[in-house]
């Protein structure tokens, strides 16, 4: 994340969605991951970033203004940005693709986390960029989905998602780390991995995993 | 397709489904695409051809006359046939495997369309025999489920599917083409891959999302 | 499996889950496939072993005694076991992951069917260690999910698992032999095997389906 | 029921589902009752006969013999039978009217259980003809769905029904008693619907259901 | 329906949904019927108007413009309007209720259906104010649904539904009669049931289902 | 509610759920609502109580002390408590019923409020007891769910219910008051009915919709 506080690529290495999941719950954030089957879709199976924010309707006429709020919304992306559509999980149309993505990422976003589905995987997998999604559908959004608001509070499967919030992918599922404890979380996280290493390797070298719970208390 | 007036390999690989699926959109056709996840189980994950199709009930006695239509509907394949099974989405058993792929495959038949779930995912996977399903299930068909029509129209998630339609499957999904309108969807389809690709290239060279579309119309 | 009357890797290799399943409906055993998904997670889709039981169920407030069921269960793995987690399909949290998979294998467990959600899909994977499940979940089991009972029948999909009993996975779904039956049905599911490829081949030389069926009535 | 050996009003005003189905599982009978949601329409709840079995199928081309088999089933009811549609819970047409259930009740047949939609509600509510469903629709059955057979086997959510079995449904579910038990399970029916008088007499007296439970064995 | 060319009171007597339905059937017109559930709610099961129809949005940020479009197209309602609130079926707050229905009717607005959920139900009962449903949510829309377009094209479960086209409920299901064709539709659909009532009549004096049919050709 | 700081009956006829729950949105607590169906089975559509917590998990063997934790809970209920049988919405078995409506009334608990299925459902209705839940099961739970825990917190669509807290249910639904802030939650709830009640005679007597929520506030 260019000019960001975290450096992405070293996040994605290092940490992993529940070691994150691990450090919110302990601190009593207990509804940052979203639940339903949300996959990466492009063969990019690590995501950070923080969080840009669309919100989508479904639509059944004529738009009388195609694509406005979309366009802006990717034009407007910072560097290091996770595009967030909040579609409520409608399966109506295919709202994000690789035109979308390839202007995406000219504004620096690194990926888009899509509550609904896409289309154009083939080539969004050839431009390798991340992309999670309930799943893909042929249709164009024109005329059957919109975006109706930018930068707004949105949720997810019931996670709330805010502008600039980070927000962690991978194949375990995805966390969204509230901007207000970015840096306790982070740091929290990075100990957990420290703590669960130690116990693998116990467990590695043999110990029972009952008295390997006994000991180090980290399962 | 063997004598068929498109050449399948060439359209697998230069269309794709999602502007097969905008072709027809733009002609009012639209309501053609299969929305329900009907994924590739065999790697392989383009598939055109004509509609062979077969209808299938669920039953729970014994079944008079096993696999009678459903072996005359394999044995009566033309060669680009793509076969499809009409199942309504049940889950009660394998209805396509290692065999009748085999066999169909003989008839000149280039992959399965299965509203259902199948069986022998491995080895259809070895065949390199083209599967689009819902899922998969270890029961034999036998006394389970029963093709009761051949050569009639069936639809999948409300999309009509008439014999001899063309049918054109990817990543994204499903998309069928009338017979009586193919022509100009393959013709509009391909002018629409050019116009993308010249989109494409300006985001690609940096120009803004909303500044393309106000130029090329095209998302 | 070390110590088994059968040869884990031998059975992996030869048989497969239709043919197990065809084996038990031939004896009259109709329901003994799991027909809802549950997906090999960690790149390894085949699996055979013995079932080792565990009941869960979800939890909403302070366990008092976290992790005590589930520890035994894994520590009093034997080897051949493969860990059964019958949690109902819940998808509250990732009840199996790295360290569980870690100290099971100590234990001699080959692999793990969850009947709910996991975590650390990426370290499993390194690993190399089987796991077929409903999907994933970033949450800790801790204070959302618990082990209530081990070593006891329990069911998945309204199939019937008693502690002991075999179990089969590939791609193509899940299979559960009973005990009782093993060796009749491992004996005629290899049977089935030799029927199978004298079809196959004959088909492979262009026989029609139609008269494979009708000579070697076996589809 | 007439000529049957049973006398319907006299089962339906002192038996109830529970009772039957906790007479099936005493005798290991664990399976024989219909989990799903399936309503009286029509304003009576309580239905008692032997089954008449059809066999329905969704289709989507021109029927080139409407009705056929339909007709056939309604018009070779015997008095006492109740209509079991058995359609896979498909709700692509409501597949039991007004007509039917006159015509059926011709022929003596005293209710119907239609695992899918059914049409005309408010007419047979006027005719007090006892109708449990899934739900309704609109659509005329023609062209969309077909009775594929009659007088088979039939299942609805995993519940065997064989033409001639005894069927009970209330407001607490459907339970099928397979014709082989039925004398036994009336039977026992009986004896249990008195021991639960003698339990529920004692608690309404105070009694603690503790105290019920360790007196009676019955709950 | 006030200045209408229809009397919604006679027409809500004499007709009802299926024989609509047959009459856009045999018109070709084969998708205007609502197959999912949506229940009336408040004691009224007869509800014939024409269409003001409302779309709305699922939102998760304050609105900055509470309940705007909402009113207005509560206050723009015409005598013999349905409120059709076109909500994608989200059950994420009772989107209408008993002030609503109040102030509607002050417009001559005649009932309303919600995909969706709404509340008040024993209030609007007690006004007997006919509302067709999904089902019911405890939840203030506020911030968290909004109307987001009024007169505009909508669909509920892929029925399109035209502001001012004719709207047909009752226990049976909901039936859209599009505006063009909505004289020929009751013409036919009043002839239908003249003939359903010769058929009934026949059958009620003994004719067996399959003569009546092949006299008739009613069903 | 005996000896209980609110009068149940008076509540009861006061009070509804939307304004219990508008008062908790106007407090921020804004999660207290469940959306799910459960909807009154025994003729009576209000209830309101302090909460008796179970928590239950599906079994499928042989439970070896049937009943215990289930009739403690029973009999341990005190005066205006609702039994809240939190199952995780299995519909496995029935698992409340007459007898255990008539033992728990004997402690003084005056309804239940089910998240899974109940059976005996005529005759909790001929007892008037309230009884909401998410449908009927015929089958015993005896050796099919038992309860694991009672006097816990338990969560019923992600609501949270602790033991001691207020309930309120009716016919749109269901709402969780937490005991810490129950009297400005009443407090709250009555001031809100009467703002209605003026909102409500004002567009009665034929304010606009628009108007009224700008002198009123209300909606």
């Amino acid at each position: 994340m260019n000019g960001d506080k975290f450096d992405r690529k070293e996040i994605e290495s290092s940490l992993y969605g529940a070691v994150i999941c691990d450090a919110l719950d302990s601190m009593g954030y207990r509804n940052q991951c979203i639940r339903i089957p949300m996959r990466p879709h492009t063969g990019i199976t690590k995501l950070f970033g923080r969080c840009k924010t669309t919100l989508w309707a479904d639509m059944y006429d004529l738009d009388p203004d195609p694509y406005a709020l979309e366009l802006e919304a990717v034009d407007s992306c910072r560097p290091g940005d996770v595009l967030i559509a909040a579609a409520g999980g409608s399966m109506r149309s295919g709202i994000w693709g690789e035109l979308l993505s390839t202007a995406a990422r000219n504004s620096g976003c690194v990926g888009a986390i899509v509550h609904g589905a896409v289309r154009d995987v083939d080539k969004m997998t050839d431009m390798r960029f991340p992309v999670f999604a309930n799943g893909t559908c042929l249709y164009d959004s024109l005329h059957r989905q919109r975006v109706v608001d930018i930068d707004v509070k949105v949720e997810i499967d019931g996670v709330v998602i805010a502008p600039g919030d980070l927000i962690f992918a991978d194949l375990d599922g995805i966390v969204v780390i509230p901007s207000a404890v970015e840096e306790e979380v982070i740091s929290k996280a990075t100990l957990k991995v420290s703590a669960e290493n130690i116990t693998r390797d116990a467990i590695k070298n043999g110990m029972k995993a009952t008295e390997a719970y006994k000991k180090y208390g980290v399962l």
